[in-house]
């Protein structure tokens, strides 16, 4: 089945996403009678992203779907032998029609789980050719949604449980499905709604949105409504009009602040009393088109206490710009002396929401004790991720033929481990985290209880560990969100701060500690 | 036609790959009845990207492709009666199932033009419900292209005209839709080729690609291709092993270089064979799977000077980790080195390429005086854009019903300038850039060799320009990336500098200046 019919449509990656590397290698190993050779890749990233102690594992289900639905099509096969040389065996090409994944193996990190560096999000096994080919869309599926969901995060526990979190990126992201994959993943790690409607309508996610200033900006006041009536909420009793009652308010109000009747921009209030006869019972006010506290204010209290005298609740107001800290404070100010003034108590708590550039410092101040900011919308600095704006994660060769593997550069940072590895979770008797250990498939699983020597990578010595309880697989749930609040909540406070001095421990066992020992021995005689 | 069905696929976005509020707002127009009205919006952003002087404009030929297609389908429409209220009137869902871009004009900067700070990239006018729906689409689709061109620019600039650049960043994009993006619009900016072979097979971009650590070390040496027999290249004569002619050479490299004949990795040697054979004609090694100066060098020599007997002639090297810059010089005198004493004079200027994270602070070392790199291949930093990951493009109402509409928040960083425009670009005798200048449509051309009297944003007082000449429309060339070229060329050293102080002057002609002022005194009573 070709990727563009899946029911999730274009979210799907295409067997050509891919670097021309993997088919060059293609060739290379189907030239050298290695096409089929059983191989095994790793998937996994080097360091914490945002300097932090954790990332969490995202990205699985559109591995699922890509590797569900791989096939080259004649015109992928087509384009390649155009990109190679012309004189390439046309039997390749054979070869290359007729690769699907259904001799791929891929064990993987349940979604939303916690990812320390160097253990696999996911293991790849199968043919090595086309576990090669593999390479790249997993990477672009993985890295990427991994890092907004941990981004995500750490946003959900700076801001707090409380706070609505809106994810509103999708005009900063790197094109559409930047945008798709983008809002998927922050509401997997956290956020409440999105903007993205297709984000609603493909992956589920709640979207949430009301009015911008081109809205407010379009009225000038003078545009009469084909029909400016509005029935009470209980729907009886004759419709009012709206227009005509928030212009009685403004009077109230305006007498109420010490402002002039005059002072609020008339093209605003039609707005408002527009959106308000369109969603009378989810009337929000995006009140800094002109001035906060001389229009927009005033004209969201005409409208709403219109609105509340036909039995409807306006559900929020809005600020896109300016301190929006401060102006909460007044705004709840003005809004509980204007509750005790009108005698609408509901008035009072009439959610705040803000929106502005908002990264994670300016995140902790909106979240600060005391703070009267009920609804943060979030675009550029959870989709572009701008403290790190990629995982890089890598895809190695761990073994081939059963035969370990290593990449034994001299940089350091970039050798591999070998093998074909089992990753454990230890934890305390707390249920908290003690370290992931990495070790060779074969060997038998760590006990609880039992003490057990692990090699911190790089150390001279081993070092030991009895861990009161461990899980492998690792704990899969239902609900992948769900999971991401477990599974931050199993960290340590130190682990779970956002610059994290102290890293999680990722240990390895003794038998593949000495078989990186015996590779390195056998590279340099 | 629905998006998918485009031939090229799902690069084309969706309608509902939107804002939820552009729905709501809709409701909100239709309701006040207004849907129907004309209107204009301006797409543009507010600063250079990166610290510099200028941007690239980039996009439109995907806006183009989605307006084309803007349509909403049954689903869509149903998703959206989900979303909103229950009680929504049917005939709104009628309108949305009605709604094309058939009446909507863009006017847009050529792609590849150069762009400034408030002058439109995209003039979009059109039934008010609809030019307001597609905002988001349109922001998503122009603001990344035109970022990652801009950086493809720079990276460019940096590198000067010789070096070779590849794009390799798919699997730090995005997801999928972001790395076929960032691969487009570098090669837009610049670069020659890049490794996302679906960028080849919808884009036309020129793709490159060779083999990676993991073919490397997949081979151990043991293994027996099926068939080790190369032709020669001129296809006459008999054909040879080519594995024991590499075997021969390597004793006599490693002669020559005072190595021990097993220092070189046999896995190593073993995989260049392989995919020599493969890819006789486009023989590249890749260097550091172990140790450059002992293994990787001497194999590749070895097999290069077994190919080049036959005939054939190696095509690269390549080094992914350690100091690319001195490595670069050490090897290419060992190939001059080796050229002298094999006689082999084509093995001195064997091309290296190199990558590793490579930023715009590398490349300028890569790209120095004296400099034996040929070929740098960048991912992250290119498709990324680290340093600024989002262009924070806008799209802002200027005008309704004729007539002008301005956002006047108490932000001053935030205003828009009103009325429906022009721009025009001043050129200096030598054909250099002067200014932009912002005027309303009806007003007269400035004319070449006349005085004409503007206003710099925020300035209390105009000033005069006499331009040697204009474009407007700005110029179109058949090839957006020779326009470019072209673009560049026509910045000033001081504007074209990465990091400037000094920034292109964007001037508003008189009247909307006097525009400006007038909206800003009825606003303010």
């Amino acid at each position: 089945m070709a990727a563009e019919q899946d029911p999730e449509g274009r979210a799907a990656a295409r067997p050509l996403l891919t670097d021309l590397y993997q088919a060059t290698m293609a060739l290379g190993y189907w030239r050298a009678g290695r096409a089929r050779d059983a191989a095994e890749f790793e998937l996994f990233f080097r360091r914490c992203p945002f300097g932090g102690a954790f990332a969490l594992a995202a990205g699985l289900r559109d591995c699922v779907r890509f590797l569900r639905a791989f096939r080259l099509r004649d015109a992928d096969v087509q384009f390649l032998a155009s990109v190679l040389l012309p004189d390439t065996d046309p039997a390749f090409f054979e070869h290359l029609r007729s690769l699907d994944c259904s001799e791929v193996t891929v064990r993987a990190l349940p979604e939303g789980s916690l990812a320390f560096p160097g253990v696999p999000l996911l293991q790849v096994s199968g043919p090595l050719l086309v576990v090669q080919l593999l390479e790249t869309p997993l990477l672009c599926l993985v890295s990427y949604a991994s890092l907004v969901a941990t981004n995500a995060a750490r946003l959900r526990l700076i801001a707090g449980p409380e706070k609505r979190l809106l994810e509103m990126g999708l005009r900063r992201a790197q094109g559409p499905d930047g945008g798709l994959t983008a809002s998927t993943y922050s509401y997997l790690g956290g956020f409440d709604s999105s903007s993205n409607v297709l984000a609603g309508q493909l992956r589920g996610v709640p979207v949430a949105g009301t009015l911008a200033h081109s809205f407010v900006t379009s009225f000038s006041g003078s545009e009469v409504p084909p029909d400016p009536m509005l029935a009470p909420a209980a729907g009886e009793g004759p419709g009012v009009d709206l227009a005509a009652k928030a212009q009685v308010w403004l009077e109230h109000v305006c007498a109420h602040l010490g402002l002039g009747v005059q002072e609020p921009h008339p093209g605003e209030r039609a707005a408002f009393v527009a959106y308000a006869l369109a969603f009378p019972r989810a009337f929000q006010g995006l009140l800094d088109s002109y001035s906060v506290r001389r229009s927009g204010l005033p004209n969201f209290l005409a409208v709403a206490l219109a609105l509340g005298e036909l039995g409807y609740r306006a559900v929020g107001v809005r600020l896109d710009s300016g301190d929006l800290l401060q102006q909460a404070q007044e705004i709840r100010k003005v809004f509980r002396a204007a509750a005790a003034q009108f005698q609408v108590p509901w008035l009072e708590s009439v959610p705040i929401a803000v929106s502005n550039n908002i990264d994670e410092e300016a995140l902790a101040r909106l979240a600060q004790e005391g703070s009267e900011v009920n609804v943060i919308g979030i675009g550029t600095s959870v989709v572009t991720c701008p403290q790190q704006p990629s995982l890089g994660c890598v895809y190695k060769l761990v073994a081939v033929g059963g035969q370990p593997r290593m990449k034994l550069t001299e940089d350091p940072e970039k050798q591999t481990l070998p093998g074909s590895k089992a990753a454990f979770r230890l934890l305390g008797s707390d249920g908290s985290l003690l370290m992931d250990v990495l070790q060779l498939a074969e060997e038998p699983a760590p006990q609880a209880g039992q003490e057990l020597r692990v090699w911190p990578p790089g150390a001279q010595e081993p070092c030991t560990v009895r861990p009161a309880q461990l899980c492998e697989p690792l704990p899969s749930l239902a609900e992948s969100r769900a999971l991401v609040q477990l599974s931050l909540s199993q960290l340590s406070p130190e682990h779970r701060r956002l610059q994290s001095p102290a890293q999680y421990q990722v240990v390895l066992s003794e038998r593949l500690q000495a078989l990186v020992n015996s590779l390195h021995a056998r590279a340099s005689p």
